[in-house]
């Protein structure tokens, strides 16, 4: 079987594991108080450019956006994404369980337009009636986005702009942030994103780790009893090390970028196969996700010797499905998928 | 200064009003338990055809949609409903502070098609990834709509059905259904609302009540500890009376429908005379509520001497804006109005 | 039937009901911004002697109390209560339902006494674990208490002192605060209330109007989107001038001290006739609760021809009722319920 | 430096990690589908002598208590738990912030006596005001308690008859569970656990893995929707895997009993030489954490070459401490803290 459904099939990369290993048996302080989580932080706020950056270590993604945003709204305050956000679809409401609404603006491949959101501020700015609204409060962006898509420089400053004249946080979920970091023709670097969020995270489960994100606020703007905020959504782990371990190896020697860029390497032949091959594509993602749009009766013969995602129905005799590649990738199960197709 | 900005700027009707003060001295059980509240029951039963529904007083209308969609979802359930709908926009997040997410579909003229509401079950039914999404669990319609409008008999039983097919709880917000049952052309009755849906609602507050809103269960479907799941809202009256001595006048000779005919006969006269002007109006209710675009210069002299809602803006030069009749509106008001424009 | 059972089984006294009766046609600015609430605010900010108090209308005690307690605390806050508090009990978990813990304290007839928590403070402030536990930021006590208990002014003063010097809110309940500033002895005002605490309410719906209690923050501290925050709590009148009017109306000519001074002076009638009959009492309540151990069999005997409130079981063959009396309680039926006890 | 201070200050097990490098490269289901996961339930259902039992995978204990208790309880009920549970006390107010009351009983030793279980019970029944209260709706017990006690089988027994008897949930925390059973003297099996419980979960955390719990629903209970209301808490791992891994291994050849015993036996060599020694105990708990009451200045010197926990202030010169030992517990360290002290 040919492995593509997504980039959480395998455990860790292995210099990742080998640095679990080496520790397994210290004892270290809990609750992320170790030695590897602080050395973890220092090496991040290094690659951030931010010497103030506040640091923590969570477990997973749905887990980090739902603790960032409900520490960082007030209560009648929701957050602004586009409506094919994680947090908007495929997080089971746990935002809203948080009591935030999300307020879901058209979005174009999967990034959030700067005039969607000009558009959306100016309406609810001169609206008699907000009081009786949900105000806005943050906007929230993924990079890559859930299509695999990036913003340019220019976009990202735009919208940071927009949320800094407008008292708006800006939070970028990074769930495949190094793939994205690692795409050749992207001009966003880390320290951009430092410097134009507010709070972001790095993904760890999707970019090599067992699990694990490391959540960056970005300019001593970390709301108050965040670690016990993080505690009360029951995402403070016991052995905070497990993820300090697994962050202090990754942001060493480079392993983050040297592990996305192999990712990336595979996705593009793989891209460039289907291409020559005459497929569609459903997206102009450049990152480790592939979407293309296949005829039903393709996706059943091929469901029996490899495994990628289903993505959506196209129409009555297509499907838009999903290849992604990882740090796991094996070249040449590229080719073996390029054969098969 | 005429006053045209809504239903809800006077007290209560005077037969109402006359009922509170000729039982403003009797001692009686709080919290709903009184002989009022329990005869406003029965006759609301009666009109409802429904010797079995269970009603419940409350206070106002996001009050009540918070706490019946609370009562009635499981956790990761959300309430679908048109984007223009009450709870999506007027509501300040209620229904998100409750924890359920509020699954928007584009309506029409206000209303939610029944063909909207069945793309989307068929794409989340479909969808292979649906346990990581809110689940439906709920319909919300208004009946009159946010914009006046009317679902008639044939697009009611629909949404019924189709509900009623997939196990999802019909709820009409009938904040003003007093006013939408007595508009001329309408074929939907108080009976067909009570055999349609599961929930709905009797609006008081906007129909000659100084508060108050009576929620009907249908068919023995009340959801466990309502009681006390109003308790907990903060939506129980200690003077319950308060409520069930107005709602049972009301229900009394017919008084909720003849003070809502009274507020269709003005807007139906002021609807011809903006017509025989040459307004244009931005949406096609036929009920109390008149929705035309004005010219903002227009806009400026008439707020000097008339009161009435700001809507949207229209274009940079229109404005969209709201009168409303009720059943305190005099008709002399209606020709001073039109005079004026 | 002698009525005793609470202080809410009436209408509203006179005066405020011709207030209603002669407002009721006016059209007015809904949502409380009509003249009559700007007219109740004035007055209050004189009794209370703060200018700048900031004051809004709720509609009952639950309601109020959850409004108030989740638009002041952070997330991990805890609003510290004596165990018999109102949120502690007898609120269907409202409390919680916002997320928020209410620390419970052992009480002293229904007080929260100093000592009680300055312990509880410091045990947190020296406890190594304290980022894993709740943070206390909110000390809520009710005057007079569930049990008709009064603070003296050194006690509040004390309470208050704490909670400054500790960075805690102190909320006082105020649901029968009429009543506890009419009894004779009390050495607390109005001023002394509005001095010492950071908010409180005054009830209106146990004190004389149909609904309504008036919440006051003392020096510039509301919470921000505080009047959002309401809506969102489903709390907003559409029709706010039902609340304005009937505190304008109370906080004219004295009527709110008045009419309360008639229900202590009933209170203390029927305490001194009990207490002459040689009855027990189960609490040392000053104020126009009035708590009793009754014998099971003359309780039976009792229930068919008084109505009054059980409390608790005291033992075996004793039971805790309680009587109240309140604005409405008339003089001969004091006489009457001594009569037959 | 001398490692007591909890059972979660090193990584896994090394068996459990062997397992995690030889399955680390393996393409897997996501989100618990994986085969490990398959294997791991099926062992714990033979474990339980419940071939029906369904099993969920989660990350940590805070995590699990707030995801399993929200999932269970309708919205106006509450979960009962000792004074000392964790959920009352440790946990940042999760359960609170889910919306559900934690019911605190005075507890003995850290455990729930059945009789202030039928007492609370009693008096809640026999409250005429009890629809205005939080209702019962689970019994939560940690088994080894936050003291470290254990509940005999007869206690447990009792517990559970009560709970079936009035429809209450029964939930037990085994956070700990492995020491609890390998305790000499317990008659408390892992079968009597699941036979009577309604649910509880198996710690993995605290007994040999990096990070897991495994929630057992004993008997065809398991909550609607629980899948979706773990990810929408934010619970739901994407590399299931990891944990599914764990617990596989761990019930794989009586390994989570073994390692277990090792840390029972280093502690009742650690109490045997305390006691020998003239300590105080604060508990009599016989599993691996022990309590003493520490003089002030001894505990000083002592923090400079071991660690351990602080507990509370016994008084003005002592202070309760605690040791802990578990499955990577040293023999020559026990012998070392002996000789030390």
């Amino acid at each position: 079987m040919l492995y593509f459904e997504n980039d959480y099939s395998e455990g860790a990369c292995k210099e990742v594991l080998e640095s679990l290993i080496n520790t397994n048996f210290e004892s270290v302080t809990p609750y992320g108080g170790d030695i590897y989580s602080d050395r973890a932080k220092e090496k991040i706020r290094l690659e951030c450019g931010c010497p103030d950056a506040d640091i923590y270590f969570l477990v997973g993604g749905t887990q980090t956006n739902k603790t960032v945003i409900d520490a960082v709204l007030d209560r009648p305050e929701g957050v602004i994404a586009a409506k094919t956000g994680h947090i908007s679809v495929h997080e089971a409401g746990a935002i809203e369980y948080t009591g935030h609404k999300v307020i879901e603006l058209e979005g174009v491949d999967g990034k959030l337009p700067a005039a969607s959101l000009r558009k959306y501020i100016a309406a609810f700015d001169g609206d008699e009636s907000r009081d009786h609204m949900v105000f806005p409060g943050m906007v929230y962006i993924s990079h890559p986005t859930e299509y695999g898509t990036l913003y340019t420089l220019d976009e990202l400053t735009e919208l940071s702009e927009i949320c800094r004249g407008r008292g708006l946080t800006l939070y970028l979920d990074g769930a495949r942030l190094g793939y994205g970091l690692m795409t050749p023709g992207t001009d966003v670097t880390m320290k951009d994103i430092a410097r134009l969020t507010d709070v972001f995270y790095i993904g760890g489960t999707k970019v090599g780790a067992l699990c694990g994100e490391a959540v960056v606020f970005t300019h001593n703007n970390t709301p108050r009893y965040f670690f016990t905020k993080v505690k009360q959504q029951g995402a403070l782990l016991a052995k905070g090390r497990l993820i300090g371990v697994q962050f202090d190896r990754l942001f060493t020697g480079g392993l983050y970028y040297e592990i996305s860029r192999h990712a990336i390497a595979c996705a593009e032949k793989l891209r460039a196969g289907l291409k020559e091959k005459g497929y569609r594509f459903f997206s102009s993602s450049p990152t480790n996700q592939i979407f293309i749009i296949l005829d039903d009766e393709k996706l059943s013969s091929l469901r029996e010797k490899a495994v990628f995602s289903f993505w959506e129905k196209y129409d009555d005799t297509h499907t838009v499905i999903r290849f992604v590649t990882c740090w796991a990738t094996r070249e040449e199960d590229v080719d073996a998928l390029l054969a098969l197709m």
